[in-house]
């Protein structure tokens, strides 16, 4: 019993979400697993700590190998809680997800569900994140969930490069109309963002964010190419943002009084 | 006057912040100055975006060449903002700080002072975000302003690679001890988080997060490294997270079914 993998799952989209239920259904055969997600959707939220304000856990179940938590702050927070106050020990692996909405190309700068697996990956846990394209309101994690079982059993059989954490994303399809698993890098692309300018009852304006993504470039070794041709990208990510090659430029720049 | 670069000034310590202030003196002669920062201290939000509720603006100052306003939203909020909403253009350079507290190393992944600066360069602005190590409440920003407006003006001189934006962390210290600058890679790092745990007057538990940092690793090419022996570190980031070494390995495991 003491040897099963103690396995965290989290998510951004709250502990209501049917991806989070899909999820746990993956990996409850897998070992341990011990849920903390938020107590509300917190999309958008990044890689947002909560530090003006206590946190609270609340236990919703908890049975021979599994036990579940939601929680009032973020995904990173929930993460941070599981290692020191509900596990004591880093799992042996962390899964996020699995989110309604795409988190491919620059789209894991936003996104709380990668937020959980960069906190993870820092910790030195193997980490994965997965994101389902959204198609509407029915969205169908079945397929989804086969695909996450299959990446995390390769997962945990392999080693995981130190630093790396996967941001994976799922076609919304049905499982034979998915052609496989694509290892790609993050697209380019921009989000063409706009406002809804509208007025309050005292004339008052007040501002909407939306937006249209927009892919910048192109490339078949992109997630974005991957998931439009049918394929679950795997982008492996890193939280070491410096970019190495603009480092000999700069030293050539002049700073100097 | 058609001529004067364009300056957006933002932060995550909110409008009322010494920090932006110190920033908005130091740009204030270089061009026409446009300044949106949240209403409230938005420190630990990371990248995160407002969709579930609208945001305001609120204008506190109008005058020739300069322009302030208040946001309810994030740092990202208030860049998004001001393309579409307040400037109606991308500016020709964004400004984001000058943090009360380091972003060297892993934090950069909680700011928001870095976020602000990541979404303009998401948009293909030159994004310069300014961060002071942080040594008790009397914070002075005099020197770290005098090393802004140098850096500044070597950015507004050269070109900034494409996807590039600089991470830059000053050390709190009289001008005459600082040695200069340094260009530099991110430190390895991470948070030796723990919980100060209480209870309310109900008897429930709650928790507030608390950590150390602690740097992993060493080289004299680092963040950390510069910022110990008094230079100011710049480093140049990307938003293009993809870990390329990783690509490789990862093609040779097995993901069929």
């Amino acid at each position: 019993m003491q040897d099963k993998p103690l396995i965290f799952v989290t998510n951004d989209d709250g502990v209501t979400a049917p991806g989070l239920r899909a999820l746990i259904d993956v990996v409850k055969p897998m070992g341990k697993v011990v849920v903390i997600a938020p107590d509300n959707p917190r999309s958008g939220t990044a890689h947002a700590v909560t530090m003006n304000q206590p946190l609270r856990l609340n236990q919703i179940r908890k049975e021979t190998d599994f036990e579940e938590y939601s929680c009032n702050g973020t995904p990173a927070d929930c993460v941070k809680l599981a290692y020191k106050v509900v596990l004591g020990r880093h799992p042996d692996l962390l899964v996020s997800g699995i989110n309604d909405g795409s988190n491919s190309s620059i789209n894991i700068i936003y996104s709380g569900t990668m937020a959980a697996v960069f906190e993870g990956a820092m910790a030195g846990v193997p980490s994965i994140g997965f994101s389902l394209l959204r198609d509407g309101m029915d969205t169908d994690f079945s397929a989804a969930g086969i695909y996450a079982g299959r990446i995390i059993r390769t997962v945990m059989s392999e080693q995981m490069p130190e630093g790396v954490c996967l941001n994976v994303n799922i076609p919304h399809l049905p499982l034979d109309q998915i052609k496989g698993v694509k290892i790609c890098r993050q697209a380019g692309g921009t989000w063409l963002e706009d406002f809804d300018i509208r007025k309050d009852p005292k004339g008052r304006d007040y501002f909407w964010l939306k937006g249209i993504f927009a892919r910048i470039g192109d490339g078949e070794d992109t997630d974005e190419y991957a998931l439009e041709h049918r394929y679950v990208s795997i982008v492996p990510v890193n939280f070491d943002f410096t970019d190495y090659e603009a480092i000999n430029l700069l030293k050539r720049w002049d700073f100097t009084f």
